[in-house]
């Protein structure tokens, strides 16, 4: 029997594991203190010379939530929330007590002690333990809000929903009712909610422990509506990352916005100062947003037998791109640009006319870009046998009316792939701006605590 | 924003990939050879002395199928499937064909070739292409046979069932209906099977990519009955494996058998030659199965959110152990030997007599033990709210008569921790000893091929 590389079997059991972390005492402090919390990086760094940075993790705290340009992870767990409070303080209470279990938890800390060393022993332990030896493993977890928060669901004859808690006048314009699109066969238990939280890690068990244990702390104000496990990622978000394949088979994610891109990520991804101000002429204040983004979550199933009876010329005429290299098929390698012009014998276009590669392009939607950082799922089989799998889309634009709405209005009216994909569920949530550096209230050990002042994600919306 | 640590966040880019290995021409040939195909592993290395073994591979032919003692792998993706001809000949051809498959692609092979440089452009992909990018991480395909391959299914009237492939007289005496079992709420589309494959890999998307290409290959002889992701293991089958957790955040399968352990493997694992005596004298001839194992999975549902109300010492008396390090509750560290005579005050025991640890030790089991390779599940929620999330148990075992039913009746009736699990889904499958080193059938290009005479997994089964 060959034994399996060790870099690659060994990964989740490296690094300094949530136990190290708690034995090493002043090192929770120190490791917080790298991580940017209550403190500027550099003055930490002074005072903690010995304080490595924690391998494996990304901040919390920034001028935008992490989860959207961060390198994404390999594995998803996405879960949609009721808020079942119609008190606005304990939605606001909920989400402090979020916002610290989120900065606890990405920096590899358990959402609360453990066990009786350090709490009650007739009490539950505050973290539900089964992460403790894990890695933080690149855990970011990422907030957002949808239309219901403001005004509510109106009900199946029309009536207008309840804004419950006084935010109808800070809705923002881009947080819109999405459109009927013709591949459309919603199910309502796989869509909308009032809050998301995005989990995304290199190992699936840390983000199902951050969302049980966030889920745990929504208990009396906050219930799951939703939920997906997403096992492999379909698109990178920085140029180092390898293009990674979709259900398809294809390489996913090309032209995908890059982290490095920051003119293309301002112009794309962050909503920017003057969405306020468009907002301000309908007399309303989404000033809380500027700085936010907004994300579409669309659960994708893919007709998989069918489509792996298909051809292997139909297949990359319908995607407009070769299947092993992802090259556009009018010449060249991965990164080369689509040649729309090109043509073949008989004068008939390289690149089809109805093939997802050329539909998508910015060329064909007013220049729109998206970034886009979606999952491959597979939730178990029909009655017939067939897997019902697919891609759960994800992408972080600045405004859905003019940065995803037309473009699936035109791929599902003409793209020759929709024959092969049906829209299970969807989701649209404003995703606020991060809790700034240094905000976080620590307690006597030095991890983020929860107060009755602590800051929190979205906290300019309650403003 | 800290980079994330290499070795943990890279770990699925690095290893040689799929596309490399395609791309390395002869290097198929002396990877195949090296990994022990068609040729004693000695021979092979001295007659390809440049061929490294494939790193995260581990070997598809043996005594023994790979996946039961292989080191437990972080992920898993089951399906059982029902065979939907009647013709003996066609699962035969079925089981030629998924041997083959299943020797690529443990091997980091794709299932065939996957476009024109290899194959016809205007047929299918062999390959379905997702996984083309990913290295071998670890893959084992183990594959199992139920009851109904060999007697059919009883109709709800007690009818028996169809002898549909002449192996009625083949039925191994393990291989038994399992009894009703206290917190059985079992879904018959959760449960059974005539065919089994266990895909454990330590990339998710790569154990589902083997699923999907297998499912595919049964197109027209059988299709999926019924499958399950499992994120996290839940056990270790080596010393050198640290002991993972469950979702109740305990330590999990601290007492099972490893791997090194050779007389409890023959103890307790495998079939030996004298359970063929025994169904010998039932008239059945079951020689086939010697040296195999049974499978017992079953779908343990945990109702998390009651759980993590509970207070640290109720969860640590009902399992008998210490939630932190895993210690027996008379003391100790992980390994330490439970003391069941242990009191505390008041005399009583310091291990209560309705603790997990005590129910399932081997002393009070007639000294049984199993081999446990279950996983951690997370299948979204229920209407309220509520993950549905658990642990997939699976086990191998020499006789699931004398090594699951009795501890399991025991267990379902006196477990404290029953009240928390409800078990949702069964299954029960003879695992066939493996394909002999040296057996497979290789192609022009040096790699396993079908032919009419390929041998496959199960085949003393149909001699």
């Amino acid at each position: 029997m060959t034994t399996p590389d060790d870099a690659t079997h060994q990964a989740p059991e490296t690094g300094l594991s949530r136990r190290a972390l708690l034995g090493l005492g002043g090192g929770i402090a120190a490791v917080a203190a790298a991580a940017g919390f209550g403190a500027a990086r550099g003055t930490a760094a002074a005072a903690a010379p010995s304080a490595a940075p924690q391998p494996g993790t990304f901040a919390f705290t920034g001028a935008h939530q992490a989860g959207v340009v961060t390198p994404a992870q390999d594995r998803l767990y996405l879960a949609a929330f009721d808020v079942t409070t119609d008190s606005r303080e304990e939605l606001v209470a909920l989400l402090r007590r979020w916002t610290t279990i989120a900065a606890r938890l990405t920096q590899g800390l358990p959402a609360g002690p453990l066990g009786p060393a350090s709490g009650p022993y007739d009490a539950p332990p505050d973290d539900t333990g089964e992460a403790a030896d894990l890695p933080p493993a690149g855990l970011t977890l990422t907030f957002g809000f949808g239309r219901s928060l403001f005004v509510g669901t109106p009900g199946p004859d029309g009536t207008p929903g309840t804004d419950r808690f006084g935010l109808a006048d800070r809705l923002p314009g881009g947080l819109v009712v999405l459109p009927h699109f013709s591949a459309d066969d919603l199910d309502p238990a796989r869509s909308d909610g009032d809050l998301v939280v995005q989990a995304c890690a290199d190992d699936p068990q840390v983000a199902v422990h951050a969302i049980r244990n966030l889920s745990r702390a929504a208990f009396g104000a906050a219930t799951i509506r939703w939920t997906q496990l997403g096992y492999g990622r379909t698109s990178s978000t920085t140029t180092a990352q390898r293009t990674p394949r979709n259900l398809f088979g294809f390489k996913d994610g090309t032209a995908n916005v890059k982290a490095e891109e920051e003119d293309a990520l301002a112009a794309h991804v962050w909503v920017p100062a003057d969405a306020a101000d468009a907002d301000a002429a309908d007399g309303v204040d989404s000033a809380w947003l500027t700085g936010g983004t907004y994300l579409v979550a669309r659960r994708i199933r893919m007709t998989i037998e069918t489509w792996d009876r298909t051809s292997l010329r139909e297949q990359e005429t319908l995607v407009g791109r070769t299947k092993g290299e992802g090259a556009p098929l009018s010449g060249g390698t991965e990164h080369s640009e689509p040649d729309f012009t090109a043509t073949g014998r008989g004068g008939a276009p390289l690149i089809a006319a109805n093939s997802h590669v050329r539909l998508a392009h910015p060329d064909q939607n007013d220049g729109v870009r998206m970034l886009r950082r979606g999952y491959n799922f597979t939730d178990g089989n029909d009655a017939l046998g067939r897997l019902d799998a697919g891609l759960f889309f994800l992408a972080f634009v600045r405004d859905p009316r003019t940065h995803f709405i037309p473009m699936q209005s035109r791929l599902s009216a003409q793209d020759g792939l929709m024959e092969y994909l049906e829209h299970t569920g969807s989701g649209l949530f404003a995703v606020p701006r991060g809790v700034p550096d240094g905000a976080l209230v620590l307690g006597a050990d030095g991890t983020p605590a929860t107060t009755d002042d602590s800051p929190f994600v979205g906290q300019d919306l309650f403003a």
